[in-house]
Formats: structure tokens, sequence, C-alpha cells
């Protein structure tokens, strides 16, 4: 089945698009300053969810023919697709949270584009700048609702996790849909799909119809975490920090499941942007949660997090195991706080305005092998800045192991390697090994290569 | 949890109910010719949804101080609950799935008793009569939309089933609810809950937002099966032979798993109406299967049949082994040829009016232990016939195991007695022994002892 | 275009209607005990919305060889149509209003037929039998809605009024509507059509999408007062007397502009009610209300209510000339209180169980000549007694006016005969003049014959 | 009550609205570069919705008191009302459709500064860039809906016309709507309300719970022709040229009923267009229409087109005098030829892309006196040109009627004066005075001062 290739034309349905001339001109055009070589490859990604494959540059090879083209109609535009994988069609018919899907994909790369890039309104070299460049992104995709009461839990964890963590995540999506509580992920699988499961059945059993499983991707990974069908609300920002910024101002909570690089980068980005002594004040629940079986996960977490940030970083999360129950209450009660807080402030529900993000936090990070041996990986730095470095290792290594450029670099140049002092690589050495011997690199039935080498001086 | 008791008070949401003063003094009175009895036990039922009690003596001895009342308000009735089990809620909140199967239960007390019961136009002793309060009990329920196509899978199977087959049904539900297709069950656990977590996640992805979840239920079943929360279309059926009717006038297909007696009592009653030489031509869907580890149960199933019905009745079903894709397109085109076969004769979508079922099948079978004893199970009779009178003794197998009179009865005067022709007796006996060793007669944990003994002549 | 005559095929739309066997049989029989006339002659008037035909005889003839009959389909019924009034299609295509009506009257006439007259349940010699059955066809019909707040306005009045009352009734109507009130009327035209017409621009402007047009008739007035496409609920009544009862029981106000015999019925009935002594504390307003034009009109109704009834019957009801504002707010206010009383009492807001009905405005009232000669018209009775006669003789005018089978039975034994006291045979017979020198009683274009004659004694 | 302020504070509904901190700043800033005065000056024109001021000036000096801020609270934005007219409140509470379109205004006013204006993207002086921008501003206001087949008939003519010709236009809107066509107009009173107060009665009896009242309107004429609350779709263009091609790119037919100067320019512009060579063959219903009373209006602007721009220009249209039903039929089977049309070439239903408008129909016209005395009104140019001068002709007498700011120029500079060949301004003389004589310049109830002065040479 994941062999076949199928060709089709389809329709928007429900939100339908509208294109300009221009728009689609732009679109299709594979030159430079056209659209056409990104869409095609976000597209494919979102074709191809439910797959094994979680490496960027193995999807684009095989799907080479791989082409999508838009058509004009009387009713607006057709997608007309060749060589489709055909996991994304049941009985030959494409399955319609794909479609929605692919017609997200083309809302934001036109919008994107169009209205942010080449806008000179948005200076997207200041703070200022580039939070409104993400306000517009979501509101443009009909992310922001304001009447909306905060309820909308932010899930991180591994794209590769175990049979135990993957039921265990569903468990606590249950809970959390039973108590209308909403789901955002990053959109791939695992603990990614887990918590949107399990929340469609607490969802259901409590009639609440418009129960909403954000995801929030990027171009460069959502080849590897490709959108499963059930995400209703889907978002493609521009980069990893864009990203970033998005969960955490629309979310109103975050539970992390177990994981591995990227999941260490998530966890390092909130606790840095928590440490910010602006953000002292504000309620942010945040929970690290998992089954009895890795009970010892979070326990290496919770050591290097206290190890290289401090204590302090340690006050701003809780650490539950194996209680979804618990997980679903303490959130709630969180979220209640923050409820509060806002209403009390006349902040808005749907965007965190108030939660001060350093530019270092939002500056994109290229992974280049430059780049990764320069991170100043030591303590003589606000705390706050530290996590932002070392977010932006395991960044790197994140795009070293599934994103098409990393792999390439890494293909071209070896290895990266990261320096910085002894007392902060040694855990981190430890960490990394840690999440490789416990096969959450990569999805299983491949070897893991490391594409890092820790430098300890 | 299951021990706990809640009270609470509850307005109707969605469907709302209005009643008139006389039907709320009825509801409330508890002497004879009231139906307060019947309300009260089948609320709790529902309530006890989820509990692992399958024993409708013990839930009402265990929730002996339960209580439910019917208040006016201007706005309507709302009903003021004591002593309920706190398994209905999250957080002191009633789901809501279970808050709507409330008020079915009330809508259908009320309608079954006034509208039908108690009124000369439906003559019961006849089969057009029967027929006809079928019909006007699922109607007023709502059950009967001309609008849709045909697309409702009835799937039966044991309430006690293993982790494989329970996960099995989910997958079949999941590729069923991929296509389209609305799934009907008899609303309890087991084989009768996991086609609907699967369907509701198949929807989910393709976004069939109006996914029916139908149970057909009866108050004497409804304690040990009560709805699972998914269901949202519940509708309480005065007797099991009115429930089957209504199973097989609704449904476009059916889809056998694995099960115990009272899945042998259906597979008997489908094939005992397929068989009645007036339903020759008329197509009907019916698929039996399981994952690989129930291959051997369905070979029994099928040896049992062509034992005592005969090979004709082998061709009524398909036996597909582990492979759910198979059964959903299998389904799917049969349900196209019922489709087509309804048009061509202008026949109703939604309610097989066609279908001929003798009035062996519609008459109210008692299983007290004398009509037990007297079943006739001898093959000098039409093989319809024959498969009316196993029907039965399956019935009263399940009363006994289940139901509460049905235990009372046997506790005061044993065994059932089951008498019949060598060549029916030891196959019957050999298949319900099986039953009893593979723990399909009891939710698990519990011992089973036999409430019947096969007396062989 | 009023000549014409369309066939056609319809299905229903929106709420489908699903039928028994049994019920399309007994629909179809034109014998004794079938539905088949009543049926037809319904639907024909229905047909004949927006005709200048207010004479149930002359409508009958002129389509004598109108046929409706009930097709089984696999999605439902389908009704074919012969012969019937072009008026109520654009274009070849019936308008939908007059598509659902049709709808309706189908569903009344199966219900009151199977369910209450022939249900044993329902005493209808008693007040609650009778109370009873008018709840549970407006039950069935869908129009008892327990989540609205009270905002049900009853206009009456005359199907012939003249411009500037009929453009005053929309104005009223207008004022209504922007309020958020709803409108049930009779269903014709004149002042049943103006303050529906009103509301619905007053709601358009105010984005009430669900603004509800009840209109209550009964088949032997239908034919007169055919219902205009903008009534989106319409129920069937069986008889004047229920029709009456559901006017009062499910609306929260009256208003009264204009009109002739039926109106003044109208204002004896509710008048009689609220004089009755258990119903002293009850608020309900009524308002009395024309332009300008029309304040003599009033001065005489009031005159002949204070003479007949007394100055206790006077403070039931307020007299507003020219004023559609302050008839808008005064009805919001009276409904305020009528909402507030409810609340108190925990009464339901969609049916006024508390108001005490005598059993003399209930009994179905047959206008013979005999029964129209024998009425007790004079003032040794409760006045609440006096005013039920006096209902009774509006009404048989009424019928002798438009009504069928009065007017055949004025053709063959001539003029009613209505006896009584001077003191209220003087001013009922003036005020019956008057409506006649205003053409009050039929639509205009028609000299009027009087079918009564008052004898003084 | 045209005299009274209110004050109120009111949240959006519906559709509700997400701003960004800095769109809120240029909102409320009324320096050089914001946008206050604009939303200001709208948001005023807005509320006073049915008052009988139809001049820009008078209304801004009548409410200078007038404030609006907008205050950011939890759920997204409110606006704060100060000095409102009383006229927009029913009993103190706003209507919904003005509440409605003070939203769409401020939708508008944002959206066209920050992403049209601002945004280099958009080459505002080429005809594809202006195209674009008419694009981008109708979608962002949710106008264009490909969903929907061809329905929306464009209605123009008077703000001003006698009770004759407005019960006309409603008895026209009201065959339109029972036909399902949808209404546009420039939203103010007299021929651009009554049409769709018809329609909303034609939609309500067929049950089109989705009618569309479409209005398009800008900054300069809105204070003259606030848009009546039936409208409930509402989009504010920049400039009446952009304005005019939303029209016709958005519209399927065009009706013109009786009016004034602005119709005149409607019609020109309509003409010039289709007089333009490239547009010979796209079909383009347009209807000229009235009741009897003004057949011979109708005389006047056929011999005017006639004698300025040939008896080609008269193929274009049809001129159907006092038949209702007859405009409804040809209008519905001229959008069929234009759905035809369309469909087989692809183009889009929802916006008329293959319609060529000529840059000189495009470019804003400022009617400064500068401007109004150099117009080029000769025949020694193309047809299409001529009609493109003669229609900024008729441009600038409307805004000396009715827009603040030719008022102003008016009151500073005296009339405009338009020159040209004797053989057009002869007939443009005599039909202006014609207007003039029949009340069709400014609303009833004020004498008419002419703003210009025709020089004839």
């Amino acid at each position: 089945m994941e062999q076949g290739f199928v060709d089709t034309l389809i329709s928007p349905e429900g939100k339908l698009e509208v294109l300009s001339k221009a728009e689609v001109v732009k679109l299709l055009d594979s030159g430079k300053g056209g659209l056409y070589n990104m869409f095609r490859n976000c597209a494919l990604a979102v074709l191809n969810c439910g797959s094994t494959i979680d490496d960027g540059k193995e999807l684009l090879e095989r799907y080479k023919s791989f082409e999508i083209n838009i058509i004009q109609r009387e009713r607006g535009i057709k997608l007309e697709i060749k060589g489709a994988p055909a996991i994304a069609f049941v009985d030959g018919k494409m399955i319609k949270g794909i479609h929605e899907h692919l017609f997200a994909v083309l809302r934001d790369i036109v919008f994107v584009s169009n209205e942010v890039t080449d806008n000179p309104k948005f200076d997207l070299a200041s703070t200022e700048g580039i939070t409104d460049a993400v306000f517009h992104i979501l509101r443009n995709a009909n992310i922001l609702r304001p009447q909306l009461s905060p309820n909308l839990v932010v899930c991180w964890g591994g794209h590769s996790i175990n049979r135990a963590e993957y039921n265990y995540s569903k468990e606590v999506g249950y809970q959390l849909g039973l108590r209308g509580l909403d789901i955002c992920t990053g959109c791939g699988p695992g603990a990614m799909k887990g918590p949107m499961k399990g929340a469609t059945i607490g969802h259901a059993k409590q009639r609440f119809g418009n129960g909403r499983y954000l995801g929030i991707t990027e171009p460069g990974i959502i080849a590897a975490e490709s959108p499963n069908p059930i995400v209703n609300d889907l978002v493609i920002m521009p980069d990893i920090e864009k990203r970033l910024e998005a969960f955490v101002r629309t979310g109103h909570g975050i539970i992390v499941f177990p994981g591995g690089a990227g999941t260490a980068e998530e966890i390092l980005y909130i606790l840095g942007i928590l440490l910010h002594p602006d953000n002292a004040a504000i309620p942010f629940p945040l929970i690290f949660t998992g089954p009895e079986s890795s009970r010892d996960y979070f326990v290496q977490i919770n050591e290097f997090i206290g190890t290289t940030l401090g204590p302090e970083a340690q006050q701003r999360y809780k650490i539950i195991v194996d209680d979804p129950e618990a997980v679903a209450r303490e959130m709630q009660e969180g979220i209640k706080q923050v409820r509060e807080f806002r209403k009390g402030r006349s902040d808005a529900y749907y965007f965190n305005w108030a939660l001060k993000i350093d530019h270092e936090f939002q500056r994109p990070f290229a992974p280049t092998h430059e780049n990764m041996r320069n991170l100043k990986l030591h303590k003589n730095q606000p705390v706050h800045l530290l996590a932002a470095n070392l977010r932006r290792a395991f960044s790197g290594v994140v795009a070293g192991n599934v994103k098409d450029d990393g792999i390439r670099a890494i293909e071209q140049h070896g290895h990266f390697e990261i320096h910085g002092d002894l007392a902060i690589m040694e855990p981190m050495d430890a960490l990394l090994a840690s999440f490789v011997a416990q096969s959450r690199m990569k999805l299983p039935g491949k070897a893991y290569t490391p594409c890092y080498r820790v430098v300890k001086s």
C-alpha cells in the first residue's frame, strides 16, 4: 500500500479557497522567487501521513515524480495531483482530513509570502515585528478564536515512542477530552498523535462536536512529522522559532511526554522563556508526564535541568508519573489560573501577548556546522540565555536527524561538533546517549547514526 | 471511583423533552400500571456505564438507594437524581453522552407505554401489528432518517471478549468509519463498543461530523450492557424480540464478532429470517469476522450452523479472518447492492419493510423453566422454525446469565433444562462448553456457573 | 394566473416525514373512517394561498378535479399532485413555504386521527382530556419549544381589512420584530399576514435567523384563510375550540387588530377566559390597536364589551390607537410579567397550563340552525358563561360566512336566527351591522349577504 | 427620536474581530497616517441609518461630539461609543444589523490601509494592480463565495425616489427573491433599500435562510447613503471607482431603477465597459425598469444614451416598464447565460475576471473645479472613452450634492462648470434639469440648489 502512487483532482471543501491570478502564478513558479518547490514539498509531506518515513530527504527521493498543479474553475481552484503516496487514500479517495491539510498548506504558503515576508509592514528584525508576524499568520489561519475560553493544551513529546508511552498519551488525551480541553501538537505520530486520538473519544462522549485538534508545523519538519488527519486546524509557520512562539502564545498550558532531541529543544525553549525575569508572575501550567515505565526518563530530564539551569527552573514544572486523571485535573486547574490572570488584566485569551520572548529565542537559527560549533554553552550568562543556546544545540540535532537540509549537510560535512563547558557537556552527552539507547531519535526499525559529536572542554 | 454515589439535577440538552402533566404522573407512579420502576432501573443501568458489573441483579442491589425524580420547570422538566453511580461523572459533572441517554430512556418509556402498549391501534398479536409498533417506536426516537443513504452496519458480538478481539473490532470499526459507514450495536462493552471507538477515529479523519453510533437495547439487558457514551442515538425497545427486529429492519448489513450465547442467539435470529423462502432474493450482507486468534471460534460456529441448519444457511454469510480492510470493503459492496435493490423497488432505505419476519421470531419468549424445557429442538420442522427454537434456547441462557429476572429464576428453581434431538443437542452442548471455556459468558474476573443443562434424548 | 392548474410531484424537505404502511392506507382511503377527503381539502386550501377566494365552498367547487396522492420512495414518501392552483407556483415550481405546509397538513391529520381521536388515552369529554389532546397535537407539531423565552405574540384581526389597517398591522409587526418578538396568527390574509411581513423585516435587521411565524388553523377555516407562506410553523387543530385553546396556551400575549365576526369571536373567547375567577391573578397582556382611521371601531367594540360583559371585562385589555412602538413596548413589558409569573411558579413557558378554561369554551359547538336558535344570550348567568355563549353566536356567523358546511346549511335552511335579551341583542345587532357596513365580513369585491338574523325578545 | 444621543459599549457578534496591538494603535491615531478620522466618520454614517440626512457635511456637523474608541478585552476588542445617533437603537439597544456594520467598517479600514495601500505588492498605478486590490478587499470581506451559483443581482437607482417607484422596487425585489436571487446595492435608502425589503419577503416564503443582501459603499458616500440594516454583507471600498468595479465584478446582472446623477454615473460606467471591444462577447444582463409612472424617465435616459453613445449602446440593455415578474424572469434567464458562459471557460462565478475595464474607468477621479472644467466631453474619441468622461461629469455632480468634500468645495468656489460639445451638453443639461424637476437629486423635504453649470460650446 505504502508503495503505490495515485493521481487525482480535488476541490476545496468546507473552508473554500479563492486565489487571485497573481497568487496562482507565484505558486506555480518554480524559479527563484516562486513558491512552487516549498508548496510541492509540504503537500507531499501532508500526503505521506501515516507512513513510516520520518526522513525528509528519503521522502523527497522516493516521490521524485510527485507533482501538484492548480487549476482554475468556475467555483474556484482545484488541485491536480500526480504521483501521490497511496497511503493518503481510502479506496482511491483522499482522506478528507488530508484533503483539508493540503488547502491549509496552500493558504499559509501564499499568505506568508505575500502578506508577511514581502510586506514592509513587518519588521522581522525586531521582537515586536516577529511577534506581529506570528499573530498575523495565526489570525489568517483562523486559529485565534476570541469566543473560546482558555482550553488549549499543547502536548509535546517524541514522534518515536514505545507502545506503553503511546497508550499512556492516549489515556491523558482522553482525560483532557472528557474535561472539554482541546489539543495542540506538532502534528506528527507518537506523542503528537496519541493525545488527539484519546481526546477524540473523550470529546465524543461529551458531545463536543467542535473539539479542536490544532497542529503547528513548519516546512522543515513537516516531512518527518506529517500531520495526522485528526488535526482539524493546521498551520504552517515559516520556521521552527516562529512555530515555537506560536505554541506558547496560543496554548494555555503544556504537557510534555517522553521524547528525544526535539522534545529537549521544546523543554529548553519554554523554560528559557519562563525563566525570563519579566515572566516571573505569569501563570503557565507545565507538566511532564509518562507511564510508570518512563519514570527514569523524567528523573534524567529533571537532573539535566537542575544541573544546567538550576533549581529555579525546576519550580516551573510538575512531574506526574502514571496518573492521567491527575494530569488532566492539574492542567484544568492551571488553565483556570491562566483565565483569571488574563481576565484580571483584560489580556486576550487567544494570544498570550504578555509573555516576554527574548529576541534570542526568536531569531531563526540555521544549524550549519559553523553555527553549531560556535554555540555558547557555558554558565557565564543569564540562565535564560544559556537555555536559548542549549535549545539551539538540540535544534541542530533534530535537523541533522530528520530535516532534508540537515541530513544533506551531515552527509557532506560529517558530524556537527558541539563544544562547551564540561559541566554542561557531560550531562548533555549523557542525555543524548540515553535518547539513542531508548530509540527516541528515529522511528523504530532503523539503526540510528548520530549526527553530532559532543566535545567537552 | 466505582463505589461512590452522586446526587445531581440535570436538564435536557440538545433534543429537549416536553412532558404533559399526565405523563409525569404516570412516570412517577411506582404502583401497578405506573412506570416508575422500569424508568428507575433503566436510568440506573445507563448511569452505570463503564462499570464492570454485567449482572442486572447485582446492579440493582448495589444501588438500592438510587432514586430519580422529575421536576417541572419553566423551561421543561429536570431530572433529580440521588445515589447515582459515581462512574457516570467527571469531576462531579455527568458525562454528556450519559446525560442524553437518560432522556432517551425517558422518551422511550413514555412513548411505548402511552402510544403503543395502551393504544388499540396496534394489534400486538399480529405480525403486522408488531412490525408497526417497532416502526413507531423507532420513528418516535428519530432513528428513521429518510435523507440518509444506506450506510448503517450492525455489529454483533460478545460483551466479554479478549483484548486481541477487542482491538480487532476497533480496527474494523476504523475501516468502516473511513468509508463513511455508521455503526449500530446492542450498546454494551466489548464487541459493541470497539467498532464505535474505531469508527469515531475514522469519522474524525474523514470529517464526518454527523457519524451515527446507534444503540438498540431493551429494559431486560440494559443493566448488563450499559450503553457506552459514544452511542449518540439510543432506543430502548420493549423486549428482545422487538430489539432484534429493530436491528434487522434498520441496519443495512451485519458484522458478527466473536461472542457467547447472546451472539449465538443473534446469529440464529438473522439466519432464521434469511432462510425464510420469502426472503431468498433479498440482499443482506452478513460477515463473521475476528482476528487470527479467533479463527477456531468461527470454525466451530460454521460447523454448528452446517450441522443444525444445513449448508444452505452457510451460503448467507461470509467468514473473513484477520482482515479489517477486506471486511469494510465487502460490507460496502454488500450495502451497495442493498441500495440498488431498494431503489429498484422504491423500498425505503430507512426501514426494511420487505423482509419477512415469521411470527415465531416476533412472539416474545419468556424464558421460564417450563418454556425452556418444552422447546422443540428437532429436525422435523422447516429449517427457519428450527432456527427460531434454537434462538429461544440461547436467549434463555442469556437471561439466566445476566438478566435480573433470569438470575432470580435460576436461584429459585435451579438450572434450565434444554431437551432435544441428539443431533442438535451434541453440537449445542459443545458450543456452549466452548463459550464457557473461552470466558465468553461473563465479563472477566468472575467464575462462570452455568445456568443451563443440556439434556440429550 | 389564478385560473391555471398545475400537476407536480414533491418530496418532503427540511423536516422529513416517514409514514408507516398503515398510515398511508388510511390517508388514501376516501371511504368512511378514511382520511382522504379531509387531507385533500386542507391540501387544496394550502395551495390556494394568495388567492382572493375566501369561501370554502367556492374553492372546492372551482378545483373539483384536484387530486393528491402519496407515493412511497426509497427516501420516504412523495406527494403526487394533480390540478393544483397555479398561484402556489413560481415559474412552475411550488413555493417552498407552501410545500412545507402540505407536509404539516399531512402530519397533523395523521397524528390527530391515529394518536388522539382513536386513542382511548384521551378522554375528550373532560376538560383535562381536551387540554391534554391540545398539548399532544402541539408537541407533535414541534410547536412547544422549552428552550425559548416567552416571546410569542398572538395577532388577531380580520382577514378583510383596508389598506391603512393592513399597513398599520405591518408596522406593528415590524416593531415587534425589532424587539425579538415572534408572531402567531390564524394564518390567513389581512391582519394575519401584515404582522408577519413586518416582523420578517424587523427580524432581518436584528439578525434573528430563527424568527417564528406560527399559524394555527383548523380544517373548517383553512380554505377561507389559507396560510401565507411566511408561516414557518403551521399546525392544524381539529376544531375551532381547540384552535382557540392552542392560541391562548402557547401565546404569551395577544394583540387584536380590527376585524369582523371572527375577531369578535376571538375577543369574547379570551375575555370569557380571563374573567373566570380562577384566572384573576394570571398576567395576560391583551392590546386592541389600529390606525387613527379605526379609532371608532374600537370605541364600538369597547362599548359592546362594557354593555354586555361589564366594566370588569374592560380592565383586562388596553386600547392603543396609532402608535406601533407603544404597542410593541407595552407587549414586551406585559410578556416580561408573564415570564416572571411563570418563573416564580416553575410554570412552563411553552404551554400555559395554569390558565383555567371552562368546559363551556372547550366543547365543540356545531353551528346548526337549532343550536344557533337555542343559544342562551341573557344576563342571568355568570359573565364568563355569557361570554361563552356570545362567542358561539359569532362563531356561527363565521361558519355561515366562509366555511363550506356553514354556507351549505344556510343555502338549504335560510338565515340563522339569534335570539336573546334586548339588552344584548341590540348592541350585537349594531356591531354586526357595522361589520357589514365596513366590509369586514368578506374579502373586498363581493357583496355580503348576511347569514343571520338577530331576533330581539 | 432622531435628535437623541446614546453612549454604549458593544462586542463583536458573529464574525468576531481580532486585532493586533499595532492595528489598534493605528486605528486610534488621529494624526497624519492614522486612521481614526476615517473610521469615526464611517462609523457615524453607519449609525445614522434610517435618518433623513443625506448630506455628509450636515451629518458630521450635527454629531460633532461623536466618539468611538477600541477597548481590548480577554475575548477580543469592544467598541466604546459616545454621542451616537439614537436612531440606531431600539429601546436603548443597538440594532444588530447596524452593530455588524460597525465591525465591517473596522475590518475594511484596517485591511485596506495595512494590506493594500501600504503594501508594495499592489501596483495601484496599473490596471492589473487595481483589479487585484479590488479582489483582495472583497476576499478579505468574505464577499467571494465560490460555492454559490451565480445569483447576485445588482440593483442601482436613486436614493430619493417617489413612493410608487419605491413600492415598485420592492415588488421587483420580491419577485427576484422568490426566484432565489440575491441582491446587491449601494446600500442607502430608496432604490437601494426597496429591492432588499422585497427580496427578504420572497426569501422567507422560499425558506432561503441564507439570502444575501450585499452593500458596497465607500467612505465618501456612506454618510449620504447609510447602509440599511437588512444589508448582511457590507464592504467599504476605498473610492467610487473601486466601488463601481466591485459591483460589476461580483454581480451577475444589473437592474437600474429610476434615479438621479448617481444613477446616471452608474449607467455610463457599465455601458462604457460593455462597449469596450474586448467585452463584446461577454453576456451581462442589464435591465432598466420602473412603474408605469416612470415610463417617461426611461424614454429620456434611452434618448440620452442614443444621442451621446449611439444605438450600439442601446443594444446592451433592455427596458421593461411596470412588470416585476418579467424583470425577474428576464434577469434569471440572463444569469443562466452568464453561468453557461463562465462554466464553458472555467471562469470564476464569484469574480468576473474576464471583463476588461479600461484604465480610464479605474483611475480615481477627484472632482475638483479644475478637473470638472477640463473633462473631454466631445465625440472625437472612442465611444467607451466618451462614456468614461461623461461618467466623471455625473460623478462630480454627486460629490457636489452629497459628499462632505464636494459640498465644502462648492461652498468655497461656487458651481462646477461642465464644458463640452453642444451635441452632448444639450441632452446632458436636459437630463440634469429633469432630475432636479423630479426631485431626484436629494431626499424630499429640501429645496435643491444645483452644484453645477453646464457650459455649451
